[in-house]
């Protein structure tokens, strides 16, 4: 690889775009090369503009870059997006129009029939989709990709190994979701401290309906949805990082208890084999011990890329149940869009507009 | 009622021992004559003795109280219990044999064949044990009655409703637990901040069991456990009073929504009834608001001795989901022994010793 | 007394707005009359206009009331102010020129040269200052009031009778203040989870000013600012409620430890003696316990009129240091502007506008 | 350097010993070759005996190693000891007797009069006392160092500097604490929540002796005392890593604030010279930002070695005033020691056992 690919952040300032600008500080393909947020921030420094809060300081790198305007003239190859979904909408696809390649992390374009909505472990297969998308947006020279929402992605990762092995008939998911999942200044202190909230807004038809997606088949131009039924039960606990995910799964085939968690610990896919930089080693981590996986001890684990599963056992309603946890805005947002732009190279489906 | 019945309390200093403390300040009917407590306190003051843990200062009326060994040579007619089970077992045997009525919330004589597992609103007429027990054990004089484990008492108070009404199939129930559960010092300030701890010892196996018992029938001496099945996934939250729920429920008749929720809102029963002085107005409170009910806001409802119910909706795979939220140590612990005496006392099985 | 006097609540959606709907819920002399808010709330029921953020629920007499504008027409003698700063200015000194009394808990006045910074135990002397102000504002027909920052009345308490009994020379403190002395929704939760944080806006400024006006003799139409140093330190941590601070003093004469606790446990004044409906048996309360005041467990001691004192000892640099605590929202704000109408109501400086 | 030193963690299941561990991992210099815990422990693996309590996974050199008994025959040149102090006085003399350099974070020889409190930028001269150490112990052939209490250790950083450049007279500090420092199980959950302890025992008694010790100077085989006054305030807050400490400062000469920042920021000494690898690069670390240091942010700051400062503003009481940050388990503790240990290397004061 001679050169770098010249990355671009839109929504550079916010809780996703401070994590792609920390994940992408020292990354072996993409440098950031141009950032952009809303108006509030264009125009200053990023150093000026942004409430860095990730634990450690903000990489020297970026501070005084300056924070351009969320228009498709920035200078790079691809941009992360990591827009709230009152922007990302119109802007994406005008940077896809563009020509540029759009890696998203925001809800808007999720559920488009022609837009992947990929995990490199899964579906690599729906990046069929994006002849289709260029075809049907007047051949636009860009294409948007997304990546599933934090909840959903750590729970795909988990379903993805027992549903090729076993097949999933039903899941039943409550969550414990972080609060870095609801963005800066998100919920209030006084609203937090002594309490758990029993609600998300959209959360629940997300987790409810992205999986289905995911896991779904590309046939014909489309993608065929998989057919088990979801419920999810989502609330915010008072943890920083880190969605907890209390799961219980009904198979069409009955494994013993060593074959399922043999199924989860086993489990390595496209990103592994072709050594993807910010794959985890293992997609899915079995943690031993009566009491994890716990939000501040193990979100850490394979660098935050990983599903974190424990305390797997029967069920007396379904066939097994387990916790799973998974990094939030790691694997959750940036870190899965860096993982996509990732399998866009090896794929040769990225191509510089410099 | 010329005058109160004088009770005692084992177990006075630990966490539920405070709340008998607490709640027995002013009762109607109960005053606190005695008070003992583990080798550790006995022989001091209750001042000396407790590390009060309730918001809100010590009752004035048991700060010099004389903490006395927990041997049946208490003057009271009734004992409340709130010991460690490590204790539990021995003590309340003993007590019973010696004549006393003991009230116990610990788990250890929950499910013996012939110890009422009591919930007035519920099964009454478990109380037909007691003659049995008195015969079973030498003709104790005096009897044992328990109550619910914490998370059981709140899940079951919304269930009986529904059973009478519209018969439950299947339950699945995922807890965010308070601290308080985990009595004093319990959870350890380093485990808990930041995180969440997906695992409470013998936790699952008391919410999977013991509704089975309570919502049982007494019929030819003993309890035919309710058929449903449960499966439960109990978490530790930072959180300092109050059990929030994740339930979806599968009922033998299918109601509307509207039939669901009324069947909960409209519940009334004996202690109502019988204007017991602990009991709630409404056994089941429902709360609008798309994000209640919430541990800090909700838990003081009805005095703590509701349970507390909220986005009851649809589920895709059961036939309706909620969050309920219960108060662990008022009605999931010191409340429901309490209500429990005040039954005895309108049925007239309470006997003076003195 | 035949009738309640009324009153009106401006900023009533607010966190202090929300205390005086609920500390006047049974006030023995004044019932809520009007409410009024910003314009966003305006013209709305209080229910739907008001995120209720303190524990138990909203009371029942207000749900239904509608919110006003904050213009002088509200149907009420007086009214009190819980008004954010960028509000408060131009809005209290409308009321006051259309004759209300107004009761402000904003900073805007406390420093004017004719507007008393009551506190009852204090300086009822300083209400001389209400007949100068009103002369000097075109004969305005109503007056203002203001009551301390809610760290200064914590401190003010305990400096008042040692001031009285010793004389002060200098004073260092340290604050360590709830959250819910930022309003809502106030500090976010990402930014006070396992944190604590050293600057609250303008809030040392407060502490160091405003103790020597409140602590100042009224002489010849003027405050004769007392002439003790302050320096001040203040911080942000994870309480709900209660400033907890940390105080070194030195003073002009030297007493023994025992007359330094003395002086501040038998502190008893005007409120006390006028028997006012709000105001504490003792000012300042003496806690035992080598590890107290602590917030969670003492700020509800007087219902939250008191200063809670603990952990008094010697200092290796100034004489005496020791903990104290107050209820910010309680005495620290909205009490303290009902407890200063209460005096208005004895002295007789309250005059019915209906 | 042929071959690491070997060496041995006394109470390596502990708080402290798990910074040893986990700060030991990848040391150039060091490997740790033997584990030591008490009776407790004794016998199993350190993954048997030890509960992890730092966040990321235990590191896999340590799990399977065999935790021995905390006597003086274990195979390594010097020891580093994190025992609790009601074992630490016998066993660290023991040790020193056996011939092992003792490298201690116990209280117990912290005063006494021939244990040199050492920290490397500031009194290396007090190794002076070592010869005299052992010629007063029979010839013992190790001998015992000590570094400060945790408060303490993050104060003198700052102190040092300002004493040399313009001579300390008087300090007054208020500590905000991190749980850490209490060690596991430590500070229970139900106690620090929504709450703020204002006391830790003897904590006050450290921040007032040791600084005076560490400042002091070697002469005529003793140290003699700084002469400056220290008044302290400790406080627990509801933080996982890093003491805040709120400090006041009155100084013999008077400078500008410029220059005492600058003081400060540039203050480079011994450990940084000789290139320690645990050194800092900066002892002390100026961060901009009104709000800053604050301690889930900045503790991270030079690996946990620096003292952090910020809000740096002249004081009505003092001259300045100011707030600090240092991270209670690495500088405060473990790394403390290590550092310590890391000097001797350089002055050829370690001899090797083995």
């Amino acid at each position: 690889m001679k050169r770098k690919w010249k990355v671009g952040i839109l929504g550079a300032t916010g809780t996703v775009g401070q994590r792609f600008i920390q994940l992408l500080e020292r990354h072996p393909w993409f440098e950031v090369a141009d950032i952009a947020a809303s108006d509030r921030s264009a125009g200053k420094s990023y150093q000026q503009a942004c409430p860095w809060k990730i634990s450690g300081h903000m990489p020297v790198y970026v501070r005084k870059m300056k924070v351009k305007d969320c228009v498709p003239n920035l200078d790079c190859d691809l941009v992360f997006s990591g827009l709230p979904s009152s922007m990302a909408g119109e802007v994406e696809t005008a940077f896809a129009q563009a020509g540029y390649a759009v890696l998203s992390n925001s809800k808007n374009h999720r559920m488009d029939e022609d837009v992947p909505l990929l995990v490199p472990e899964i579906n690599s297969e729906h990046l069929g989709l994006l002849a289709i998308q260029q075809k049907n947006h007047h051949d636009r020279a860009g294409y948007i990709i997304t990546n599933p929402n934090c909840s959903t992605m750590a729970l795909v990762l988990a379903l993805a190994p027992l549903d090729v092995a076993f097949g999933i008939e039903k899941i039943h998911v409550v969550t414990m979701q972080a609060l870095s999942g609801a963005g800066y200044p998100g919920v209030a202190s006084l609203d937090i401290i002594d309490n758990v909230i029993p609600y998300i807004a959209d959360e629940e038809e997300k987790v409810e309906t992205e999986p289905c997606k995911i896991l779904g088949k590309f046939r014909d131009g489309k993608i065929m949805f998989a057919d088990f039924k979801i419920s999810a039960q989502c609330h915010r606990v008072n943890v920083l990082d880190g969605h907890l995910e209390a799961v219980s799964i009904a198979l069409k085939q009955r494994p013993s208890l060593h074959q399922f968690i043999e199924a989860l610990k086993s489990y390595r896919s496209l990103p592994q084999e072709l050594e993807l930089p910010s794959a985890p080693q293992f997609p899915v981590v079995h943690v031993e011990g009566l009491d994890r996986p716990q939000p501040r001890f193990d979100r850490e684990v394979e660098n935050g890329m990983a599903t974190v599963v424990g305390r797997i056992r029967p069920c007396k309603v379904f066939d097994f149940k387990f916790d799973l946890l998974g990094h939030n805005t790691i694997r959750g947002a940036a870190g899965a869009a860096i993982l996509n732009a990732e399998l866009l190279v090896k794929q040769r489906l990225l191509m510089a507009r410099s």
